[in-house]
C-alpha cells in the first residue's frame, strides 16, 4: 500500500495517527538536526520532518532528496510548532519513521511552482511537469468539472448524448478539413469533422429530440496565437422549438455552470441585434462591461471645409471618461499609432481633449472652432475632464477599428474586471455575405441556417438585392467580448435547403454529392428544429478570466501545428504510405 | 409553440386539459366517421382522434396523412372508451380541434416498427429511419445513460477526466494506425490513437493521480463482422497502486452501473489465473455461467493403441449433460461437421454416449472397452444419459477448439442466459509471447506492461527461456466470455521500459525515436502507476445480452469501412491533395 491518506487532507484532528503520504518531493530543507521535506501530489502539500536524533540514517537519506523525487514515507501526525495558516493541512506535520524513495528525478529545466521561470517552449516539451504546477493542473480540473456538470444538467433535461463518427466525408465548404487515406477504399479519403453539424441534424429526423455531445472537432487552419488544430464543443440541437426554447435552454445551462463552478449569479441576458451591436460597439461580440459606446457624429462633422471628414462614408467616436488630466501628450501620440498599426489600419486617430478648466483641445480645431467641439459633447456624453477619440473611413471598417480603440482603451482604463461577467445574446445576424472578389454569397453562420421565418417567402422568390437584407435566425451568446457559444434554427424542407445551395453558388451535382444524405432525409419527415455549439475550451478560459485556452488544453499544439512532448506530426514508412495508395508530393517551395 | 407535452406522457390525470403535441404519424386508422392517429415521438406514441362530425375538413385531412409524416395538432385530452393497457398513455386519446403538416414524408423504404422489415443494409442508408425504431433509439439512450453513470461516479472518487489530443504520433506497433497528413507539415503525418496510452501515463507522471476520459479510439484493422474502425473506451489511470487497488475501484465500478442501470447485485468478482483459465475452459475469456470445464484426459488414454491419441500432445473434452438421449446420430454428425470448419479446424471429434440404460456408444469402441469408458465418467462428472465430447493434437489449439464447442453446446443447451451475469478478473498473463515465424517476443498486452514485482529482477538478468515465464501483472475484466476491460500495472522505470523495448525487438533508436518522450518523463519523478480500459460499445452490448455492438453506435460504419448514409469515404479534389503535399499512387491490383 503506498499512501492511507494523500498529501491535501490531514488536520489536527489527525494527530497521533500513523499515516503513510506518497508524493513528490517539492523542496527539501535541511536545519542541521532536523530536515523538513515539503511532499506534494494533486491534493496539496504536507510537511515531513526526519528527525537526526531519532534515525540518523534516514534522515540523512532525506537530506539527499532532489527536487521532484518521488517517495513513499509513513510516520505519526504532529502538531506543528509554528502553523502555516495558507496551507490547509498547515497544522500538522509528519515525524517521519520510514521512507522509501519510489523513483528519483533529474534536475527539473523549470521551477514546479504557481509562477515558473520556464518559457512557453520548454513548458511544452516537458508538459508532464508543467501539469505538477498548480494553475496548469486547477485548470484541467475545473475544465473536467465543467463537463461533468454540463452534462448532469443536460441529461437532467432529457437531452441525450450521441457520439457522432470522427471519420466522415470531406466537404469543401469552410474552413479546411483534415483528411484521413482509406486504405481499404483505394484513393478515398474520410475527413475529421469542423463540427458534427449533419449528424445532429440528422439525429433530430431520427426523433433523438434533444441531443448533445460534449465532442472534438478538427479544423487545419493557420494557426493563429490561441487556436487549435483540434478543440471541443458542447454541442446541441432540439426538435419542435422556436429561437427562444433553445436561447432559454441554454441561458438556463450557463447560468447554471456560473453557480455551480464560480457561485456566481448571473442577470438574465439581454437580446440585441447583429445591427444594433454593430452600431454601438462596432462588433458582433461587444464586451458591454463598460460603455464607452461607438457615437456617429457624420452628420455633425459635415461641411467646415474638413476634407477627410466630409470625403469619408462614415465618421465615429467614442468618449473616455475623466482622463483628459492625466493623458499627455505622449499617451495620445502612442495610442495614435496604436491604431495606425497594420492589425487594426486607421490612418489616424483625432481627439478632442475637453479640459476641466473648460478649455478645448483638439487635432481638428482648425476646421471645428470651441462652440461647435462644445455642441458635440452631449452627443458623447461627454463633461469636462473627459477625451472623445474620433475616426473616419469606410463604414464597415471604421466601426470595426472604433471596436478595438474601445477595447484597447477599456483595457488601460482597467474597466475589464475579471471578477464580473457580463452575458448577451447577439441575434438576427444577415443570412448571407455578398463576397464582391469571388462574387457569390458566403454563409453568415452557416449552409444549414434557416432565414427568419417571416424572410422565408422573401427568399425562395427575392432578387438578388433581396438576398442581401435577409435575416437568419441565428444567435451567438457573448460573455464579456468572448463569443462563446452560436447557433440557428435550421432549414427542414428540401427546397429551401437546395434555394440556399444555390445561392451559394453550389451546383445541383456538388450539392448532392456532398450534401445529397441530408437533402434526402429532409423528404421523410423532418422536424423543425435548431441547435447550438458552445467553444468550450473558450468557455473554461472565459469563466476564470483567462484570455488563452492554453492551460485549459492538456496537451495543446503549438502555432505550426506540432505537439513538441510527442514530435508530432512525423514521418511514417513508405509501406505505409504504399497501403494506403498514396505517395509524398512535397513541392520545392515547402521543402 | 409546437408543443406543451410529450406524446410520452399524458395521463388520465389531465383528462379535459387542451394539450399540443408533435410528432410523427406511425399510423393514421379510417373508421368511416373517425379517424385514428398514432403520433409517436422519442417519448412514446399518444392516439389523436379527428372527429367527421366536429370538423369535416380536418378530419379529410387527417385521413391523408402518410406514415412518418410529422404534424403538430392541439386538442383536448379524453378518456379513452377502449383503453390500451400496453401503452403508458393508454388510457387517454386527444380530441383534435387543430392540427398543422409541419413536413411529409415519402413512403418509408422499411416499416418504422420493432421488428422492421429492412435488411442491414437498406437500414444503414437510412440510419435516421432505424433510428426511430424503438430497440434502435433505446439502445443509443442506454448508452448515454451509461455513459453519464460512469462519469458521475468516477468523478465523485476523484477521477478527473482529461480529455487527449486526437491529432498524435504513428507507431508502428500494434495495429494499424490510420493517418492524417499535416499541410503545415510537408511529408508529415499526425496518427489517431489507437488509445490514449501514453498520454494516461504521461498524466500520471504530471501528477494527476487519477485520470479517466469515455473516448474515441482508431485501429484500422481488416474488419470482421462487429468490429468496428472507431470505438470508444472508458479509459482510465491512476498513481500509487497495486494491482489489487484497480481491480477494486473498477469492480465498485462495474457493480454501481449494473445496479444503477439494470438493478442487478453483481456478486463479487472471482480472480482466476490465465492459466487455469486455459487449462479449465481453454480460454482466457472463460464464459463461467455454466460449468462444462474442459477434462484433461491426456494420461489416461495412453497405452491402448489408438495412435491418433497416442501421437498427440494433448487429449481434453467436456461432458454435455443429460443429452444422450435427445441426441441422434445426426446431431453427432453436425456438430462433429461444425468443429471440423476451417474456422474451428478439428480434424474430428470423439463422443462418448452414455446411456441411460447403461450401455456406451463411442467412436473410439474399438480401441477402449467399457470397462475403461466407465473409469472415465468420474473425471468428466459424467453419468448415464450425458455424452462426452474428445478432441487431440496440440495442446494450445486443442484447448482452443474445445473452447469453442463448449461454447457452442452451451449456446445449443440454452446454458447462456441473457439475464444471467457472470464476471470474473483473468489476472497473470504472460508478458511476452515468443512467435516463432518472426523470432521475436510480442507483448502480451502492450510494451508499457510491467512484469510482476517478484518477476522484475528476472527480467533484468534472465535469459531467454526465462523471459518465456515471466508473468504480467495485467488483468482482464471477463463477463460472459466476453473480455469488458484489460489493463496492468504499468513500467515506470526507465531501465526496466529499455529493457522491455529491447526483447521486443526495438532497436534503441527506434525505441527513442517512437518513445524516447515516455522513458524521458520516467526520468523525472514517475510515480508507480497503473490503469485499465473498458471496451464501452461492448459493455452496452452486453449489459443488454445482446451480441452485436452495431446498435449502440448511432453510425457504424460497415465491414469495408464505408459510411453507407453519407457515402464516406470519398475522392477529395486535387487541389487539397497538392496542398497536403501527397499524390495518390494505387497500385493495379488495388483499383
Amino acid at each position: 500500500m503506498y499512501r492511507t491518506h494523500n498529501c491535501g487532507e490531514l488536520r489536527a484532528a489527525h494527530i497521533g495517527q500513523e499515516v503513510t503520504l506518497s508524493g513528490w518531493v517539492q523542496i527539501s530543507r535541511d536545519l542541521g538536526g532536523m530536515t523538513f521535506v515539503d511532499l506534494r501530489d494533486r491534493y496539496g502539500i504536507t510537511q515531513l520532518v526526519f528527525n537526526m536524533d531519532d534515525n540518523s540514517d534516514l534522515c540523512s537519506t532525506a537530506r539527499k532528496l532532489g527536487r521532484e523525487f518521488v517517495i513513499t514515507a509513513t510516520g505519526i501526525v504532529a502538531e506543528r510548532a509554528s502553523k502555516n495558516p495558507n496551507r490547509p493541512t498547515g497544522d500538522i506535520e509528519i515525524n517521519i519513521a520510514s521512507m522509501e524513495i519510489l523513483n528519483e528525478s533529474k534536475v527539473p529545466p523549470f521551477t514546479i511552482e504557481d509562477e515558473s521561470d520556464g518559457g512557453d517552449d520548454i513548458r511544452m516539451k516537458y508538459r508532464y511537469m508543467d501539469i505538477r504546477r498548480a494553475p496548469v493542473r486547477n485548470s484541467l480540473i475545473f475544465r473536467s468539472k465543467l463537463a461533468i456538470e454540463t452534462r448532469k444538467h443536460l441529461a437532467d433535461q432529457d437531452f441525450v448524448e450521441v457520439e457522432t463518427p470522427v471519420l466522415i466525408k470531406s466537404t469543401p465548404e469552410g474552413a479546411r478539413d483534415f483528411v484521413v487515406p482509406s486504405r481499404m477504399n483505394p484513393g478515398e479519403f474520410y475527413a475529421l469533422p469542423q463540427s458534427p453539424q449533419t449528424f445532429k441534424q440528422i439525429l433530430m429526423v431520427a426523433g433523438m429530440d434533444k441531443y448533445f455531445q460534449i465532442v472534438k472537432c478538427f479544423r487545419d487552419e493557420d494557426l493563429r496565437a490561441d487556436r487549435q488544430p483540434e478543440f471541443t464543443q458542447i454541442d446541441c440541437e432540439m426538435s419542435f422549438v422556436t429561437r427562444d426554447d433553445i436561447l432559454d435552454t441554454f441561458e438556463g445551462l450557463t447560468k447554471h455552470l456560473f453557480k455551480a463552478m464560480l457561485d456566481v449569479d448571473l442577470p438574465d441576458f439581454p437580446k440585441m441585434s447583429y445591427d444594433e451591436a454593430m452600431e454601438r460597439y462596432g462588433s458582433d461580440k461587444p464586451d458591454v462591461r463598460f460603455d464607452m459606446e461607438l457615437v456617429n457624429i457624420t452628420e455633425e462633422t459635415r461641411g467646415h471645409d474638413f476634407a477627410v471628414f466630409d470625403n469619408a462614408e462614415h465618421i465615429g467616436g467614442i468618449c473616455a471618461k475623466g482622463i483628459a488630466a492625466d493623458y499627455s501628450n505622449k499617451d495620445l501620440k502612442n495610442i495614435t499609432e496604436w491604431v495606425m498599426r497594420p492589425q487594426i489600419g486607421a490612418k489616424g486617430l483625432v481627439y478632442i481633449k475637453y479640459n476641466e478648466d473648460g478649455t478645448i483641445k483638439s487635432t481638428i480645431g482648425k476646421f471645428y472652432d470651441d462652440d461647435t467641439l462644445n455642441a458635440w459633447k452631449e452627443k458623447f456624453g461627454a463633461e469636462n475632464g473627459d477625451i472623445v477619440f474620433i475616426m473616419s473611413g469606410e463604414k464597415e471598417k471604421t466601426l470595426k477599428r472604433l471596436n478595438e480603440l474601445r477595447l484597447e482603451m477599456g483595457r488601460k482604463l482597467g474597466l475589464m474586471d475579471g471578477k464580473v461577467f457580463k452575458p448577451l445574446w447577439v441575434v438576427d445576424f444577415p443570412l448571407l455575405e455578398w463576397d464582391e472578389d469571388s462574387e457569390r454569397f458566403h454563409a453568415m453562420h452557416h449552409p444549414f441556417t434557416a432565414p427568419k421565418k417571416e424572410d422565408e417567402a422573401r427568399m425562395l422568390d427575392g432578387d438578388h438585392e433581396t438576398m442581401k437584407s435577409l435575416k437568419a435566425d441565428a444567435y451567438d451568446l457573448v460573455i464579456n467580448g468572448a463569443e462563446i457559444g452560436g447557433g440557428s434554427i435550421r432549414i427542414h424542407d428540401r427546397a429551401l435547403q437546395q434555394k440556399n445551395f444555390d445561392l451559394l453558388g453550389f451546383t445541383r451535382e456538388e450539392a448532392e454529392d456532398q450534401f445529397g444524405f441530408l437533402m434526402g432525409a429532409f423528404e421523410y419527415g423532418a422536424p423543425p428544429h435548431g441547435g447550438i455549439a458552445f467553444g468550450f475550451d473558450r468557455l473554461c478560459a472565459v469563466m476564470n478570466g483567462q484570455s488563452s485556452i492554453r492551460d485549459f488544453i492538456a496537451f495543446p499544439k503549438n502555432t505550426s501545428g506540432r505537439d513538441v512532448m510527442i514530435d508530432a506530426p512525423s514521418r511514417v514508412d513508405n509501406d505505409q504510405l504504399q497501403e494506403l495508395s498514396i505517395a509524398l508530393d512535397i513541392k520545392e517551395d515547402k521543402k
